[in-house]
């Protein structure tokens, strides 16, 4: 039997990064470069096509046993359509960047945001390995999301389902960078946490975090650990925000597990065990009972591994 | 060709309806039942059993032209293993209801709670007609709902997937009967309406519902229509949670279609506008501008047009 391999492709507005991975998610080659975004639209779409040429050819695998090519992007994007739609940090408007690819390779190619990629990546080679139903979502500068329903990456109408960063947990909370008021991102993000955190210092709250120059949410689980109640206390509150966005989640999907990664869920046992806390007052016992809220599995190489992962889901 | 048939039967804890429809949703034949639900588990199921018998008998089909019976029950319960887990107004617990009736019409028997059969009947004949995604939720005594998802039902985990009446919309919002705090249902039911009304009026508000001996929603929808404040200030109030309910699924599912029924949604346009204009602050203009907010399109028929559409999708 042939063996049979895809390729993934994390694209980021920093660096671009391939590989050639195995359908058991071996990864075979691996080769990053910068992306370069100011160079523009037909620059970076060269850079990708040298990074799928150099991965090929470090694999060693003979051309026609890679079946197809997965490419995460940031959003928003039409995946159906194959079209970067635009997105901050790169160059592409309304760019159909799998076209050229196909035509290059003769391969399929499949385009999908990194929230849903990631969610993939995790659906079939991290924490959610064997669910049927699973929602991802990151925490980290902002709150996004992916959900696997019924075994298949669920998209919605305009490719934007799970936006949840921006379901609103708190009907007059602080107005949010998307223009509404109380979304779950303007308070439990990373970036969230540090704004509370500096509004804290400079209102001239007695707190140990005054003394840094620089505060973020590292500093913040940082003092809180060491037992600063300002800190604690402004964690506290925003674990409560994200345990409420998981609960609303919950009683929405009814999924076997939700999966929380980004630099907020590196605080660890102290997010999960308040978020649990606030899903089980929250959501139905049925529902909670048979729902895991686990940390995502996957690390560095989540992002191509997810790109991976998205190749072999729509390759099936 | 042979025509094809199906049997639909929408269980209630007052009544059992059943129906002989076409795969075009004609019913050809329907019959109504008192449940006797005290009569116990064997009784109801006895009853269930001579309306499919007698809907057949009376829709002059041959029995053979009919593929499936579909029956829409209130929950919890699972459609998987065809069960009813329990239900306040129905004698079952834990009784697969789905086995005995297979066995004595030797056809293919499908189990789902109401609500997801009033979504299904929506999609298959009602207002979400020719949508692949869309939510239906339903707003009277409390606020429930089913979703439709890539043209089949979502069930979730364990088959309460779109429990959306108790989404947290108020973190520190009145209690709700399931045990938690600001759920939709306690903030915008029907229930909720009048049960807010009578509170203003104990508080000795100065309002025209005071002359009501019972305060309902009705009465509340009415006064507020002729020009009474507090009555129009309860009611924005309440259809605000709304929107942010609606609001907080058009995020997360990113649907065609979010369709609203129920008695609260008989209140038109002062609803759905309220909705409207909640949704646009709160949610992504891409996202909105694609989602269309709807009233119900079936009538008194609802619940059986449910049942028949159950077993017209799940036989396709």
């Amino acid at each position: 039997m042939k063996n049979k391999y895809v390729i993934g492709i994390d694209l980021g507005g920093t660096k671009i990064c391939g590989a050639v991975a195995s359908f058991e998610g071996d990864i075979i080659s691996k080769y990053t470069i910068p992306t370069e975004a100011e160079e523009g639209e037909e620059a970076v779409l060269a850079r990708i096509i040298t990074v799928i040429e150099k991965v090929i050819e470090e694999s060693k695998v003979v051309e026609d046993e890679i079946v197809s090519i997965g490419i995460g992007s940031p959003g928003p994007l039409d995946a159906k359509e194959g079209k970067i739609i635009t997105t901050p940090n790169l160059p592409f408007k309304n760019f159909n960047i799998v076209k050229p690819i196909k035509d290059k390779f003769n391969i399929p190619v499949y385009l999908d945001n990194d929230a849903n990629a990631a969610a993939i990546g995790e659906n079939v080679f991290g924490a959610g390995k064997g669910t049927d139903n699973m929602i991802f979502i990151t925490v980290s500068t902002g709150i996004g999301g992916g959900a696997v329903l019924n075994g298949k990456i669920y998209r919605g109408n305009t490719c934007n389902a799970l936006e949840v960063g921006h379901m609103t947990v708190e009907r007059n909370g602080p107005r949010c960078n998307c223009g509404n008021y109380g979304c779950a991102e303007a308070l439990a993000s990373g970036t969230a946490i540090g704004r509370i955190a500096r509004e804290a210092v400079e209102r001239g709250e007695s707190t140990s975090l005054s003394r840094f120059e620089k505060i973020t949410s590292y500093e913040v689980f940082k003092e809180a650990e060491k037992g600063d109640a300002v800190a604690q206390n402004i964690l506290n509150e925003a674990l409560n925000y994200l345990g409420i966005c998981v609960a609303n989640i919950i009683t929405s999907f009814d999924p076997e597990m939700v999966i929380i990664g980004g630099g907020v869920s590196k605080g660890g046992t102290v997010v999960f065990n308040k978020v649990q806390e606030v899903v089980e007052q929250r959501c139905f016992r049925a529902m909670w009972e048979n729902t895991k809220i686990v940390p995502a599995a996957l690390g560095t190489d989540a992002g191509v591994i997810g790109a991976v992962a998205l190749a072999i889901m729509e390759s099936n």
